[in-house]
């Protein structure tokens, strides 16, 4: 199955008529406002969104998995599904692949059929909490940070394994979630364990190529459930600093405690120069890896605002971008889709905040105007804006509508049946 | 494997002489303040805790589980580990089924061996929240709450079925955890799940038989992340209500939001006599499924101390009791006398308030000194009580280090290899 | 200082080209979608907010007020004052008033005030959570829940007083926000206070007119930081069942424990015939009485989708809606008129909510589909429908830039000086 | 009203035997178990708490304060206060002053004042969230993080005249919190409200005396709603580590967002020297500044284990430890004497935890047994170590029934009268 030009046209085709005027009016709108929405379209077509090759198929909680139909049963078919997504939104080009769920057995095929798609290889994802078969010392009372020195060479050596992987297939970071901890109190030393931490992080660090970033990322609970080694940003910070330039703090959106401000944690790391990049999803409880967008797209649009200026004023390096939820009652494609949109709607939307007038605001202490401004941004219907910058790349006016009116999981389903499983969570 | 009364004497016998000087010193000291302690020991006595079937294997979270060693791999031999916690604690005379984990093959032969062990079978479970092979409409969306009627009806036959096994046992309630919800906001219309529920609960409740109960739990998430059907002790008192007075709210520790007073929601549905049990476990983030006790043992006594308030001055009817934890990183049965321990001394210490005196400082609007009674119970080592009517009832002075000393899990794994795994989550 | 019909048409002038071609866009866009935008229209200008008699003056927090400058002094300022935000929004047509902070010296004067104004008089509401002057028995460990049966028949005849002025001046309905509770585990007992507070509340419930409604309000914590007696929409709901049909549950948005559903809450108090109203607001961590729709704007919208559902299938009463925020770093009078335009856009976002397709997506749980439609409402810029719902009633484009061109703080200094406060919190 | 050696004695004869029994039965109990008591004692003995001068009148919510009698008029009477507090405990040989509520009229007599009650001057803490009468420039949006340099300026002179204050009394260290921030989205600039901060504290810092200490205070919220400057540990790290040697991070345990595990802070930020010291209170909710132990004692236990083996493991400098605590509805002194001890129970608890077996325990990856160790500790009474610490020192075995027996409150009343207000909060 693949997405072929008539595909989007057939699709755009007849929504364009209402896309235009939609663009037009907005393009008038904004541009009374001092918008250059030339720009803005520009800036929209160059963000890109990595798909994580663990998030094709069906996600499941602990209490169970409900599969889907036609998932992709190897690399190959993941790279295929990422491909459906690129060419429908133009804004997907990378996958970001997970060891050991997605070793490449032929890595020039695999390099071949992603060059075919547009496809690049974004940062490779070790897993060091779970077992494999045959793993001769255990992670289940973890890995990097273990007391047992023979579990945390292990888990290095396997970090090294995913670097090395990654180098063959062109990525150029290693993102290490660490979910070791501890879920009652007393149960390892909690500054040993990070001593540990820092020490495995370093032998790991030392291997990486000159070129290349370490993505860290914290989480504050789950899977363990009392401590988390790498808790917060301060800590993953802490741990940056101490590695070197070739450190970063990455954040995903579901990782915090409740009520965290995020988009200030995100404005301190770029003024530290010190993000590296997201985990993008979104969640109303806890890690609950729910489509972005679905449920606080407010706050999205606060973390692009700090995004926005973080970029004009700081030095902070560019970033990765990577969705990361999980997909246990929609169409994993459809989700994806429509998370790649909301992002995008989001960065369109601080990309026309009046940054002039906002500073002024400021400046006085204006409260209400400030909001005003913010809200003015965020309020506009910026849908034809991001509509236009996939359509200028070839791609759907709405991927979404695009992917059904296809009926591209009916082909999948034909093509791989309905028991085929994806690896992954 | 079976615990045997040398094993009991076994390990006593080294514990006696301290148990000894701690149970005299402390029953001095606390007949000294007016406490009756003999009437503490025998209340001790009578406190008996079920153990449910699906909490003798290693848990997991959606990360992975870490198997453990030994697990049971059938009722039988769950039964037969319930035997072992309750011949060291006597104070686990009770298994609670999970059905279809545990539907028995051999109903005479599995009552006959609870029977030889002293166990009973407290409150059976219904599961709709997985799908069974061969199963004719999925539970993916939903199943007592869902819009489709033939998923509902076949999760209102589900429960029935359960009942049926529970009569056969000698069971005496049902237990409904509902985890139908949404993920999404616009997934399902919340009102008519509700109504949904309603009207599949009432089917149920009309086949109950009359001198059964039906406890309905509730939980704000997970396995769904935007709404919950019963959310909260609120949505299930509502329902228990138009149920009929067979109809209770069941408390789970770990099934509420951040911060939420629990021993507050225990006395007002003592006051409503709508309290029908508990499911214990400790958390400090969410459905964490620690240790009963691990985390927060000062709520665990709060909670008790209005237990006994109301068991003393509300007709509310007596409870069920049952763990509900999960464990990912102890010895199952380890865990699961720890819980059971943690239980009897929040009650051992919430019976030794000196309530006369409370009540006085109540009136006086004397917060201090409500304060130092209360925790003049808790800080108190009370310890001893439990040992000694564990003792008393021909049980350990100290379950786990009897555990430990007989060396159960070795025998259990010797008996049953290293690679036998327990139905369950 | 009164605003001019010339006031509104100046501010109008400037913005009227903007908005007509706006709304004719959004007019024939929605009716393309088959919107009758007419009757979205005139729903939204049936709204009306009340604004609460404190909410006029700067707020502030424990640790400090800042003051602002022209703020009303008396009852009749304050009806002014919300006589300026109904002239500019044409939806703030009623003030509630909060006793003994505002007692009227001469009923029919204030009336007569109010009445040339378009200002009616919503619920009333009492206070027991501050002492006043002289009281001969202290609030300080609570009003109708006190175990001291002298404060509590004070806090009643308080109660009663509030009743009698409101019937005085039209008033349908008394809000009851009770701060009773505990901070301190065994300050008090939960049962005899929740007990109390019945008993109490039945007295206030008897005395009421049959012609009103009270309104019970609930908060998990603060001013009390153990217990609060009404914790929760439960336990609101529980006691607004036993006082009878008159008796109503109010939700407070900034009344919940993090990560709370409140729209779920909502839609159970509809399908209950139990929802009595609202106190708008919003929050990011607690009670913080922010501005609406400053820091959640989504979730508002998702409330007024239930409400839209709502009053369309159920028998739910209309309710009492009002502002309740606090004004720390704005002034008033913007922040109310943001707060109610907030209000606004949401109600008109859940207005054109296509509500078929919806059911339809439900019905097949295309969930996908269903946040489509969710948000494709969400996500249009009806900004034109609120204006022009405001302008045919001969109201204000843009409230608050209306209220800036005029001046309105600066004519309030001149008139009210710098120094004036207003009574409140 | 001075505490004097035969008010203490009265008190201590009717409770020496009671007192005597049970410390020589843990003392037995302890001893078999290897724990060396004279050592634990010791230890005790050597901790001292400073009181706070803002916390010795009765405390209030923003909703209203309810006050007590016989409160403390001026900064002697505060300092009576705490001499009363010492004599009766002998751990709170401190008072740490709070600018400009409490600058010393006549340094000289306060010296001597505090010299003859055994009192020395801890951290001195700042204000720069109230204006005071007749300042040049508002606090209202912000004091070091100020975009107005001429207020930023105001603040850090404000911090000087802390410091040279501070000098004259014999205090070592400024304590900062600072609760700059924004109640809404795009009030300041995140960025540049922590540059400015950077740059205040710069100033202030530059200003510090060579042998004081900086202790940078953060808070995730209120009385800013939106975003506050240093809002949490990592950001108060970050800040102390630019600034230099002599910054350190504070934790107040009320700082938090719920569910944070605060003792991995401690930990982490003792493995960094940076630890400063603490402001100890308890919560459940929120920053509730409840009595110490009132709530989490366990979580405070933990904390105490992980400074012990902090103490013992790590370079961190000695700490400043404060009680920071509001107190709303209980006489202010009662409460005091209950946080200080709730803190010497804690440590006494954490002394004799059994470090050996417990790094055994935490090395084979034994959980349960770790569990078992800590709650071995937590579990036993030490009531009596803490009371011998006391004796040995002079002080009262029950400082609160000494307390109450003297009647010091109403000896306060009659010297002060019914009316007299401290300042604070």
């Amino acid at each position: 199955m693949k997405i072929t030009q008539s595909h989007i046209e057939n699709s755009n085709d007849e929504l364009k008529k209402n896309h235009t005027e939609s663009f037009d009016f907005l393009s008038n709108q904004l541009s009374d406002k001092g918008v250059d929405v030339n720009l803005v379209v520009e800036k929209i077509r160059a963000l890109q969104i990595a798909i994580p090759s663990w998030a094709l198929g069906a996600g499941g909680t602990r209490f169970g998995r409900f599969s889907g139909a036609g998932e992709p049963a190897d690399l190959i078919q993941k790279i295929q599904d990422i491909g459906i997504i690129h060419a429908l939104n133009k804004s997907s080009n990378a996958v970001s692949l997970h060891i050991p769920w997605d070793i490449p057995q032929d890595y020039e095929a695999i390099r071949q059929i992603a060059k075919d798609l547009d496809i690049n290889f974004d940062a490779v994802n070790s897993n060091t909490f779970q077992d494999q078969p045959g793993q001769k010392v255990s992670y289940k009372y973890g890995s990097l940070a273990n007391s047992d020195k023979a579990v945390r060479e292990l888990a290095v050596e396997h970090n090294k394994e995913v670097i090395k992987i990654g180098e063959r297939l062109g990525s150029k970071a290693l993102t290490v979630w660490l979910a070791d901890g501890s879920s009652f109190p007393g149960q390892h030393s909690i500054r040993k364990a990070l001593a540990n931490t820092h020490d495995s992080l370093s032998s790991i660090y030392e291997y990486l190529p000159s070129d290349w970033k370490i993505l860290v990322e914290y989480k504050p609970y789950e899977p363990n459930f009392y401590s988390t080694v790498i808790q917060d940003w301060g800590t993953s910070f802490l741990l940056a600093n101490k590695l070197g330039p070739k450190a970063y703090t990455l954040v995903d959106l579901g990782h915090h405690l409740p009520n965290t401000n995020i988009e200030q944690i995100v404005a301190t790391l770029m003024t530290e120069e010190k993000l590296g990049g997201f985990h993008f999803n979104d969640s109303k409880y806890g890690d609950d890896d729910l489509t972005v967008g679905s449920v606080k797209p407010y706050q999205l649009f606060l973390i692009f605002h700090e995004l926005v200026q973080g970029f004009a004023e700081t030095n902070n390096p560019s970033l990765s971008w990577m969705i990361d939820a999980s997909h246990n009652v929609k169409d994993p494609l459809e989700d994806l889709l429509q998370s790649v949109e909301a992002i995008k709607l989001a960065y369109a939307q601080a990309l026309i905040i009046d940054q002039k007038a906002l500073e002024d605001a400021q400046q006085n202490h204006d409260t209400a105007k400030a909001q005003e401004i913010l809200q003015d941004a965020y309020r506009t219907d910026v849908r034809a804006l991001v509509s236009e910058a996939s359509r200028q790349l070839g791609g759907a006016i709405s991927p979404i509508k695009a992917y059904r009116k296809v009926g591209v999981r009916n082909e999948l389903i034909k093509e791989r049946g309905t028991d085929s499983k994806a690896s992954g969570l």
